[in-house]
């Protein structure tokens, strides 16, 4: 068989722009590709939602990839042990109820467990907005292309509808900020001093529905409350993302 | 227990730097990232051979985030589909011949498996040179921190030593490269005009020892010899990664 | 009736791909959206071929839109007066021979001339490669995003078919220096000096196909030649675009 | 004829400085390229208005070129398709009450449209501050070279003199936070959510004269009166600029 | 004998890496590499006290280097000379009271007795933020490469444990500002006009601890104070630097 | 009276487009503001010969004004000394032979006296190319503004008449340059090492017309030639500019 | 003679030296070089004053180089025809009570006058602070080398003492900003709207010490005041520049 | 006593400028700052040579402060220990004949030797050219403040006098490329790949004159003798230093 180079572009776009005006409605749109985000969307698709996942980098994976200090290494306290076993990353324990594991593989086996489980994930992707229309929830995001940020142009976003939004966007909560810089009632805290115990001690209960449709999970959750960092320990992490998994899930009426 | 900000950073700083100090000698240095050279790991991990993988982004997977022009999908001819298949990758056939994965699900199914199979991996590592000794031989490579690049400072390297190197850096074909412009004896054609049907065709026999102890593989070995570009289809990139593996462990007297 | 955010997208994601999909096959691809492009593409949708002007720029009308030294005017002879006449731009006579034209006029009444009459534009499009297969003639393109190569982003291009190519490219002669950089066998003999009698003369003897399925228009074509420059005169790019139309129409059998 | 370059120098400099010397005085002086400042320019020409256009690119049509995402179409509803067939626009029905046009097209035909009316455009020039004198009016501008400011270089600007001034800058609202932040009585809203439906019903109400002598149109209009974000629909910002146009006649005993 | 690179490459990662295990607890993390932090280094070590001096440069050193205007020159008055003398620092007389002394010559020999004391010097290293638990008392830092943030990546962060910090990073004094920022009861007034006579005089008055655990030396004390600056006269950033050692002893039970 | 913008704004386009216009043909272009250049001008103006300097940067002098290492101080021997005394420019006698004198002193009286001889300046100016018609004459000059190439826009240019042209440009001679570049017959050699007593002695020689048309004086003759450099001594500049004031003045007829 | 390189050398040095050791005390330090500032600077010199202009730029001139829109020409009304005939700049009568002049020669003419006079110009000097001592008086200023703090470097810069200063930097007013922003009792109004009228009418009301020691004239003076803006209009610049001169040697007890 | 601004200035300037004058002629000059030029100006120093070593960065020390991959350490091996023991630096045994050191430190004594030795260090100073006379020899350089550079100003140079210099600029070899490029007879062949042993090995017989009056040491010789790369051993680079200064030393007529 000879290889057309027509046939691939086209194989290239049909395939994506049916996946692009498929997912122009879905039940949950995860912002942020790092470990929370993953997490929430692997356990949101095994839920049976419809889950697209946004990314503004090339890659997914966001700062688990560096590790601590670009060692390529990141722990895990006992708690969070099942999460990884779950997805088959390989850990050692260092000192009791400490485990360490590859940064490597423990981005690439949440995504894969994401892809296989059946989130959609759409990166190089900026959310410049969200929408909200008269019943006052967020219920969509007003995206872009990210390289049309990067290359500082001017050009019209396009829209994506959504039952709840999830902001794991770490540090910045980015979205939680949109929100509350347009006046919605969203007050933000910002972060604390590093004190890794108390902040992954409290993340799950600041994970939850800031605003009508709109979840916070991971360090965005932190960011929010005015909680304390914790460093390359991302146990937090990952179960702050599966609990926003749950709760969305259970707005929605999905079982677990 | 109480999480202890000192263990956290102990744990991942005995970890990796016992992982530095092991891999100072290993049996092949892969470098880049992208689909060629995570496949290459991938079946040299699985011969047995010690591995590792140099990639001088924060990333592991290369071009292959973007599929063709943002939209992300890639596609594999027919030749290659049980590549895909080995590794769990979807694929959905287009036209006869034409399978369409998606590329974040190729890029981390490919690089968890390389993980599994216990290649190790050095993201943010730039290789500075390579070190060849009296036998005349590539030995070793010059490291350093991709980001002492990136900031413009110059700070000495260290060196790792390996029975082979593999050049899967792209278009780049940078190891090659390296080796020619220190006046090895290493004739570099340079890149030919796109035509699919012929590069897909020819990349094995392109996929070779180009010089003691360097061999080329996926579009570094295309460049090498002034063979044609091939776009997004990514059959050739997967079995010529499989290929040089399959030549490093033939001539360091492991079987498959 | 109630304005929806998704049905917006849907159209906007619609029609285009259905434009995408349907160009990735065509007579003609124009490359280079200044004004002998943009002629060119006019004459060669109203003589029937199928035909796609790609630019890199957001903005069709290249250095048009400046006219001289940003005094927005811009001077035709007489020869070409009654290409403006045609299209309705409305031109002063200044002295005998020379006539002023408005800048924002003339490129917007040329690029809405080549809508009416068919021509697609695809701009923020950068072409990459050419595709050359065993029959040794250009017979497609490689394109992506600009701003993809504005952010310094390294993404696969997608292939687009096309029966011939005309290099509308401008002083850098884009497409032509591709071909002759990848061992084409075409001769550049790079741009003289200033002297808009000469340059204007003869850019219709230098108007022609370069290699097999490249054809060269406006300035790309006096700078493969070697031919002098002319300033802000635009009567030669206009006649040489009309030109290349009508070649390239007689060689793929179409009737003017 | 010989073509004599001086002659090209002469002609480009003494026609454009002849429009230069006599806009310096003008009835309405329309601040941004974009949708709704063209179709503004084109009605205030139509009814008989003397009109300057001041974009600060090089290039005519600000945002409109990208369509939504750099798919390069945009979406009109049904009040405003009588606007693109004014223009001849070409415009394909999607569903019920949402049509279809190319960006491209209905840049080059808008612009085109107010050419052959008489106004005059006035690319790559910065709008630096405005003229308020004794009367408390808006009754000037002060301007420069886009370059200058791009450049880095301080050089003093000109000014000129209109009678009004219409703000179609889009979401910075330039001119009218120029006048805000130097103490005049305009207080600033700042842009809303995305939520098409409500933004495009109240455009209309929000175009107006917000400080004596200056009229807001487009999203200019919606960021004054803090209205919501619309997206790639253009509708409301066509009929805006004529609404605006409307109220600048008719403030200056013009008829339509 | 002959020279191996791995053994090059492990005697240095082997040796550093003992020494960054050994020094993830310390007693005193001084911040900065001027004159008054290495100043601080070397009494704090001479004392007995683990030290660890964190300087974002890759030199050490900071502003001293370049003198007065580039002229590597700088003023010591006579309280001060004894600083000199103690470490072989040659110094001319110029005026009564009035000492000049070669800044290259001042920052090595300084350095160099701190090295000899037994101080650790980190350089490269960028504090991010600091610990603080639930004593309130400022406990540790939290520390990543400064290549990292030069190159604008995101990574996470390593933490290291101290009893005491010495903020020694002149007039920025950014470690009292991050504790500033995020809500530490720490009023910081801003630096005053220039007045030597009056910053020389006060500094060792601002030299004390500020909030639990953290102290201030050199500029960043009057930073913190605002006081006045004082300009290329050194005595009292190297008696400011004396003076938070002894502090820091005295409260950790050391003696002089 | 009261103070009009309009009338402002119209003084300084009418003024200054009359000088333009009337510039469109001179006898002599200057190419380049340095000491040479202005020198050149002066001795041409008062000839009677209608010069037009034209500057890259926005202020004239070139590289005088920071005299050496940015102590701004100029060395002129005993042959220039008549030079300086012409124009009215102080200076002290150092040891015997040499003279110092004020940068901004010697650069402001050099342009103030050019100014006074009618010669006239055109600031901002690039000249991007020449004109050489069938005479084969350098016969004109091809110009922009710079902030256009600073902008990094692409505008077309405009052009001006000359009968002689002096490239004053220094170390780059860009006039002789591009010549050269487009094979004009005009070898050039590169500069020498520093040798000020013999770059001195011989520059009234390299000063001469390299080409029909074409004159170099400065640094440009020395750099044509491949003469050595000198630092910061101006006697050969200005002996040399006058010298090609001369030359220029027989050739076109002038008597001095 | 000989001319040695060495000789050279030392007399820029030396020269410059005693220069900077004679100035570091002066009566009146002027910062700002443009036209209200040499004017200044020049009235200064000829009563008597010790006076020092530091420039941060390479040249001296200010915004007056680039006319209005890069247009070389500036106007000058019916009161200030009087300075420009004092200082032998030509101008032209343009309407009744408005002349135009060249730039180039208005700065030329101005600067060579101050130089004449006795004014000692330090270009690419910044002015980082200033001192005020125990009198609550601005008695002298901080100053560095410009290309210090464009290289972004860190370097301690010097001190000079002086009687007054004057503020002539223009719209920014640094020196004025600097004393407000260190709490001196200095309120800033910020620039108004564009109003020649009374700008110009206005500005000697403004020129004035406006702390102790410390006078604004120029274009700082009317930004102090809230007062409006005028354009490229610069008899009150000119005038500003001469009451300020009066108004210091007043205070120090000179006589015009 | 009280302090003064002014009189700290003078003493910097008076100081410095009594250096600058005194070693406009010296004995050597020695060109980089890193280990090999520090150590070639120690034993110049030493010897009684009057020697300036010309660094361009604000920090001497060059690639030393990094160690290898920033981990602060260097290697020595057994011939060069008692090059550390000499100047007191601290060095553990880490294999037999491997000898590690801090890098802070060995750059901080080696500094301070040189200092204490009398060797004067110019600092942010660039060498842009030679000066070479009738004698052929290179007998000065030509130098600039390196900020000039940086911030991308074109101003003239000063000149020093030499009777040799050393090139101690690393990898690039700065001044014997320029010499090259300028003609002279010294052939560079360019560096080879990593191989420590024999780089260590060769460099001593690479110091030498390599054209009259310039010698080369550390990298610079490796680098102009086409020998291999070593990484972070240092032990050659010290050797070689001394052995330049004796060399120097010898051809100057000093004993050691």
């Amino acid at each position: 068989m000879e290889l057309d180079e027509v046939t691939i572009s086209r194989a290239i776009l049909a395939s994506q722009m049916e996946t692009m005006l498929d997912l122009l409605e879905m039940d949950v749109a995860v912002v942020g590709g790092g470990p929370s985000g993953i997490t929430c969307a692997v356990y949101c698709a095994e839920m049976g939602l419809k889950v697209g996942l946004f990314e503004k980098k090339l890659s997914i994976g966001g700062g688990m990839w560096g590790g601590g200090m670009m060692f390529p290494r990141i722990v895990v306290q006992e708690e969070a042990k099942e999460v990884l076993d779950r997805f088959g990353i390989a850990a050692a324990a260092f000192e009791p109820g400490y485990y360490v594991a590859r940064s490597v593989e423990s981005v690439s086996k949440l995504t894969a467990a994401a892809c296989t489980a059946g989130a959609e994930f759409f990166n190089l992707i900026t959310v410049e907005d969200v929408v909200v229309r008269a019943d006052g929830r967020v219920s969509g995001l007003v995206v872009n292309w990210s390289p049309v940020e990067m290359a500082g142009l001017h050009i019209d976003p396009l829209m994506v509808r959504c039952r709840a939004v999830v902001d794991a966007t770490g540090h910045d909560a980015t979205i939680a900020h949109m929100v509350a810089r347009k006046g919605g009632d969203l007050p933000i805290r910002g972060e604390g001093f590093m004190w890794a115990e108390r902040a992954e001690g409290n993340i799950l209960d600041h994970t939850k529905e800031v605003f009508p449709g709109l979840y916070v999970c991971g360090m965005a959750a932190n960011a929010v409350a005015g909680e304390c960092r914790m460093g390359p320990i991302f146990g937090g992490m990952l179960l702050s993302g599966r609990r926003a998994a749950e709760m969305v899930a259970a707005a929605l009426g999905h079982q677990p």
